[in-house]
Parts: structure tokens; sequence; C-alpha cells
């Protein structure tokens, strides 16, 4: 398949990078002469992350070209995307070439946030809008306007590329997202300017709250759930009144006529009916968290303020063995065996690891400075399942913390204490600069040995040392 | 510490739940019979969630408490949190007995989502605005609005229940981020009223695209990085004219005077001027990738998209041994020592059984059917290092398949064919629903033993059989 891209920005190359790595070759025709630099780095962006997505391969990538004659680039084209400008009598230049010269089959795309289908068309072109969204190539959005059975063809190959079609059903300015948009844009910019809010207080209002909620429910199926069993009406008679308030400056509003509220109800039935408030509650709140927690990998917005309060938690005391990680099972960490997965077992008892890490001063401070212990084998025994919403301990014990090595032995257990698993592992101290073994610093040494000996009077753990299928003694 | 929660709907159970779950006592005062179960329901919701945000185990809970007596449930109240309906004579009345009973050094936070402080204090209360977001126990935001010693107080109490308060600093109807969602709702009725999209197609434009942008940089940052290194200025200027135009039913808008565009300009440098733009694209790709791993996970929004698309990827063709992992290092799977976490090699590993056990029809079917496979030990050993954006591959080889047991051995490779890890696995065959061990379908057990016979003539792999510490031969 070859997609052809003309006019090649932050949208163009976006959309050069999304067929380029979903195997489709790319011709680009853009007369600035920074084009290839400028398509180059967004392709860089996405390969970086757009792979990163899945957990398969994406095909083999096609060949990417440019063009300096249109009818060069447009050789066997199936899809001619136009990203330039947001100036009609441009868009009527290009769009007229395009119709004129590129193969019959091909669906021609226009970029344009704002034209309707009959403005881009108005002189003869046979465009549709096929709107997408910054950064193309990882955002799945395109919304599709104009000739329905054009918009259908392109519905599906979008779809071959990983993108989410929506075909818009009448034709409007902005089609639907940019008219949202505009009006957050226009009612933000009242803000800033009468100094209720600045731009990053205004950014925050955003992603800390409704922003998350609307990376996977959008505002009606947000507001069913909020409504609770009375459903969509009741919502709707509770914030309806709303509507003659100054809550915004937009003020021409709709009449919220019985007929309008009934239209609502019953979309809202068609589009989220079949699950209980419940199962909706449940899924808004797992999909908060796992994008939460993503968050917080990154240390940014929402997950950002879980890390910080994260740090301030208190570590309860050690008993008998150091406490190295009390926590509770996410239900993302389960699997399709409807209990906690293997790998995160082991994520556990690698928080366990740098937790133990942390009491011998071997700590974030300590891998700053350019030194850090890279684990070399684990052995994990599962020995029960574990279920989403269990309190998890691990309990460690070193076996040996001599020279290079650090031996430690995780125990896993249920709020019962009933052991669940165990990890063995084996670490070597490392220089972070070499990338190769060396002695750590005499405190963290100290601190290490200082545990190897209190722990040598323990028994050694069994399930300790064995290889794998080993018959129990 | 203790919290009174006065109105305990979906918001005051939120709030109730917060506090509880952050180790506060909870009084809560509702003359709703109904007020208790409905509590319990949202706190049943917030123990499942709440969390599974952590990595360590919060506080202990505290003690939940109703009472029929105002006066009692406010003995030695830290915070009192108002959640009564939107109606001003009502919040008037049950503000100033708040006022009036409360210790004198409580924070009174009212949760209305539109009244100004000096609406809600005009006969006499003391009242500021905390206006949470639903759900309360999972989002961060509180916006903050009245007088300053209060508000920087309640700043510092939310923040140690892990909320993150936002002081507005001027107040206005409906605060900041209310104005923005109602803009968004008007827009969205004339959408639907105009028959232009219905309740569903608005919600998957919000979520396929903006939304999800939303959840991890607000409005303006979002333009500036898609504005590139020309600038916040430069973004205005090209975007300006679209103010005009009747891109929403918003037609009020403030004119662009060179004196806005340079506050805005301003803000944004003061806000995001020490990243690049370089930065601030990683910044948003790591985010949107982290969110989408994890909503695909839930097989939801931008996430259920990925994961349809992902199905339809093919598997390249086995060559020796069945090749069960080839895909990208995502940058979540690397740690602080730059690397791909040792958790993470077992992540893949553990796809590469599960690809194994569809290659024996020990699909999804047959564990529908209650037939399942549970890894029961692993021994993972690491060669070297992998990072993000490496390609990896893996390779299966059979060491034992025969009754209930399945030993696997899992060559992990990079792109180049250089061993990185093994993996050897053991698992054995249950019953799902007695969740003990039994024998595997004939057809299962029959493409099992085929791949055994067929890699009993390979040579045991270097390095299988070995306990944890043994050295090499």
């Amino acid at each position: 398949m070859k997609a052809v891209i003309v006019g090649g920005g932050v949208i163009g190359g976006g959309w050069a990078a999304r067929f380029l790595l979903n195997g489709w070759d790319v011709a680009v025709f853009d007369p600035d002469h920074e084009a290839e630099r400028k398509i180059g780095e967004v392709i860089a962006n996405a390969r970086r992350s757009l792979p990163a997505l899945y957990d398969r391969s994406l095909p083999e990538a096609g060949t990417l070209s440019f063009h300096e004659e249109l009818a060069d680039a447009l050789v066997d084209a199936d899809w001619v995307q136009e990203s330039i400008p947001e100036r009609l009598e441009l868009k009527h230049k290009v769009l007229g070439n395009l119709s004129e010269l590129a193969p019959e089959n091909a669906v021609i795309g226009s970029s344009t946030s704002g034209f309707k289908p009959s403005d881009l068309n108005s002189e003869g072109a046979r465009a549709i809008v096929a709107h997408p969204f910054n950064p193309v190539y990882l955002l799945p959005l395109v919304e599709l306007v104009g000739d329905a059975s054009e918009t259908e063809k392109a519905a599906e190959l979008l779809r071959d590329i990983g993108m989410y079609p929506l075909k818009v059903r009448k034709e409007i300015d902005a089609h639907i997202a940019d008219r949202l948009l505009e009006a957050v844009w226009r009612e933000s910019l009242w803000l800033v300017k009468d100094g209720v809010a600045t731009t990053e207080e205004i950014d925050e209002a955003i992603r800390m709250g409704f922003g998350i909620r609307w990376a996977q429910m959008g505002l009606f199926e947000t507001y069913r759930t909020a409504g609770g069993e009375a459903g969509m009406k009741h919502f709707m008679a509770q914030f309806g009144p709303a509507l003659q308030w100054p809550w915004t400056k937009l003020m021409d509003v709709p009449e919220l006529t019985e007929e309008l509220v009934d239209l609502i109800a019953h979309q809202s039935d068609e589009q989220s009916g079949h699950l209980s408030i419940r199962d909706l509650e449940r899924q808004r709140d797992d999909n908060l968290v796992g994008m939460m927690r993503a968050l917080k990998k990154n240390n940014s917005g929402a997950g950002g303020v879980i890390a910080r309060h994260e740090k301030n938690l208190p570590y309860i005391d050690d008993i008998d063995l150091p406490i190295t990680v009390d926590r509770q099972i996410p239900k993302s960490w389960t699997d399709y065996n409807g209990h906690m997965n293997e790998a995160h077992y082991l994520e556990a008892a690698a928080a366990a690891t740098d937790r133990f890490m942390e009491k011998i001063d071997a700590d974030a401070a300590y891998i700053a400075s350019g030194k850090s212990y890279f684990t070399v084998e684990n052995h994990i025994r599962y020995l029960d399942e574990m279920l989403a919403g269990e309190r998890l301990i691990i309990t460690t014990q070193v076996l040996k913390g001599e020279g290079k090595k650090m031996h430690l032995f995780h125990f896993l257990k249920n709020a019962d204490g009933k052991l669940a698993a165990t990890a063995e592992t084996l670490l070597l101290h490392v220089d972070l600069n070499t990338r190769s073994s060396s002695v750590p610093s005499p405190d963290v040494a100290t601190k290490l040995s200082d545990y190897a000996q209190a722990h040598a009077c323990l028994p050694m753990p069994e399930g300790a040392g064995r290889f794998v299928g080993q018959r129990s003694t």
C-alpha cells in the first residue's frame, strides 16, 4: 500500500509515520526545503513510541521517499493526505490538483480542522475530511466527513493502521472534537484575560481532574455514571438549571425541552445501558488506577501527586526479618487465570530488593553517584494464588552479603501470614559508568555485612539453592 | 485527625473514603436513612481502587461513625465538609450551623460546584470552597476558593491525604474546571440537538483524541508542544483568526489583543519554558504510551483500539525453535539503572509462555472452558542489559511435556541474536474450577508431546537445571 503526504509539518509528518510504521510506502510532496528534516524528526519520535504500544512487532516499515513533482509522488497511491495551512483558496488549488492527478481509486483526505467537505469541494475537488489529532502516530481518532462510500473505504484503511475512524453524520464547521476544544479555548482565554487563572492553573485544573476522566470515558458516560442508579434523566434534571446560570461565557444555550432530555437519555441508554452503574464505576476506576499508575512511573500530572504522597507514607517497623514490601495487589496485576500474574510476583520481589538496597544505603543518591546492584539470577517458586485487593507482605533474608555479591531470599506472604511465593535473588554490585562489577562503598558493604551476620543464625530457607523441578525433600 | 462529612451522596461518600483510607476518623451527618448504605458502597469502591494506586500500604484506616445530632458529629473536628444539594438558601442554613457549632480551628469546606465564597458566606458563615471531582477517592484535584489563611491551611491537609489543592486566585461562578466543563456540556447539547452527533459519538470524539491528551497535559502546554520550536506566540498567531469563525456556539470571544497574546505567551514560558519542545514531546509521548498500555489491559477506549489492532498483527514464522515473542521494549519497562527491569524480562517470558500455550491449543477458548496451566517455578538468568527501543525476540524449547507437567526454556535475544537472558519455567496443568492439578485435554497433550519429541534431539540448554549462584561449568 502507498500513501502520499502533501504538506509535511507536524500533522503531515505524523501521518507519514503512522502509515510507514504500519508497513505502507510513503511518498512526500512538500516544497519546503526543511520538509525532510522535519518529517524525519516526527518519524524518530514515532519509532520510539508507536511500537511501544504493542506487545507484538508491527509489520516491516515501508519505504519513505521525497518528490519534487506532485505527479511523481502520486503514482499508484492508495491514499493521498493533504495537511497544508488552513486557507481555503490554497486548499482549493491543492485539492483540485490532487483530484485531477491522483489515481481514481485513491482516497483523498484533508486534515482540515475546520472546513466542511462542501467548502473544500466547491470548486470541483473530490476530497473527504480526514481530521486527525496530534500526535497522529499515537492518538487513534480520525474524524471522517464527506461522501458515504469514500468515508467507508477510508474507515477500513484507517482501522488497518490502528486508528479509530469516526464518521460525522452531518457536516459542520470544526466537525465535533474541535468544536468542544474551541469552546474550552475561548472560555480559557477569558479566564486568563480576567485574571482568574494562569495558563498553568488552567492546565492543572484539567489534568488533575476531568482530563484524566475523559481519557477513558467521555462527557455523557461520565455523567451517567455520576448520576448513579437514578440514570441520565435524573442527572439532567439536577444539572439542567445550571444552563441558565453564568457558569461559562457560552450563554447561547439550547433550551432543555422534554424532547431534548428524552433524546439524550435515549442515546445514553443505547450507548451504556447494557452496563449497570456499578459496572461503569468499576470500569472507570480500573481505568483511572491503571492510567495514574502509568503516569506515576513518569512522575507526571496526577501520577506525580501519587508519587509525592507515596514517598511520605511511613514504612512499618521491621519485626524479625526486615519488611521490604507491604501493599495491596492492584487489579491490573491479575491475568486470565483470575490471579496475580507470575511476572508481578517478581515485580513485587524486585521492589523488595530495591527497598532492601535503601536499607543498606544503596539508595537513589548512591545510584546517582554511579553505583548500583544488578540482578543476575532469580528463582521464584509459586506456592499459592494471590488475588486483586489482597495485602502482600514481603520479608527479606540475606543469604550472603560480601564482596560484590548480594544473595537475598524474599518471603511473599498474604495478610494471614500464609506463604504465597519465595524469590531467591542474586545481585552483583556494578559501576554504572563501566557497566561492570565492582565492590560497594565501605558504608554499603558494612551495612550489608551487618544484615548478613544477623541472619547467619537463621536456618537456610526451605526452597533456597534449588533448581527448577527439583523434588521436595 | 477527624473529618466530619455533612451530606453523604456520591461526593460526600467520596470525601469520607478519601479521609478514612488515609487514616482519619470520619463522622457522618446526613438525615437520609439510606446514607449509611450509600456511603458504604462508595467506600467499598474506594477500598478496591485507592490503595491500588500505591506500591506501599496506606496508613491504618480510621473509624467511621454515623450521627443523628450535628453537634455530636462535630466534636474535635479538624475538617468539616459540606456536600449538600446546590441550593443557596439550604447552603446558608447548613453552613451557618456548621460555623457556629464546629471547633474554631476546623476548616469548613463546601463541595459547591458553582457558588462563590461571597455567596456562601453572605449570611455570616465562614466556609471556603473546597470543590472536588468525582470519584473523590481517586482524582486529586480540589479547587480552593476563599480566605487566604483558611485555604492555605486546607491545602496542607489535602496534600497529606494525597490530593492536589488548586488555589483559585479570584472568585467566579463555577470556579475554573466547571466553567470549562459547562462550556463543553453546552456545546455538546447543541451537537445532539442539531443531530450532528450522538452522545456516544461525542464521547468517542473526546476519549479517542484530546481526552487522553488532557489526562497528562492541559490545554496550553499541549498547544505549546504542538506549536513546535516557534513557540506559543506563533501558535496563537496561527490559530487566532479561528476565534472569529463559527467553530463553537460560544461567540462572545475576548479580543486577541497584543496584550493578551503577550500575557499568555509569558505565562506559558513561566509554566513550560524550562523544557524544550523535544522534551515536552517525549514527556507527552511517554505518558500517552503508558496510559494507552494501561487502557489496553482493560480493553477500554484508545487501549481497546490497540488491542484490536494487535490481534490482527501477523506472527512471523517459526524457524528452528518456535518464536514466541517479537516486540520492542517500551520505555516504561526500564528502571533507575537505565535498562530493562528484571521483572519485565519475566513479563516478556510469561508472554512467551502464553504464546506457546496458544500454539498447543491451550488458548483463550481452552481457558474459558475451565482449563489452564499455572506456573509453579521460574529461574531467570540475566546475561545482558536490554534498553528501551531495542527489539526482543524469544524462542522457546520444550524440555518436558507430559502428564500434568510442561517444562519450558525461553531464550531472550536482541535483534542481533545476542542472548540477553534465559528463563526456565515449570507449569502444571490445572482445572480452573477446583484450582487443583489435572491432565490436559487429549488435543493439548498431543500438540505438547509433538513439540517435546521434536525438541528431544536438541541439546539441553546451557543454564537449564541450575540453582541460583551455581558456578558455571
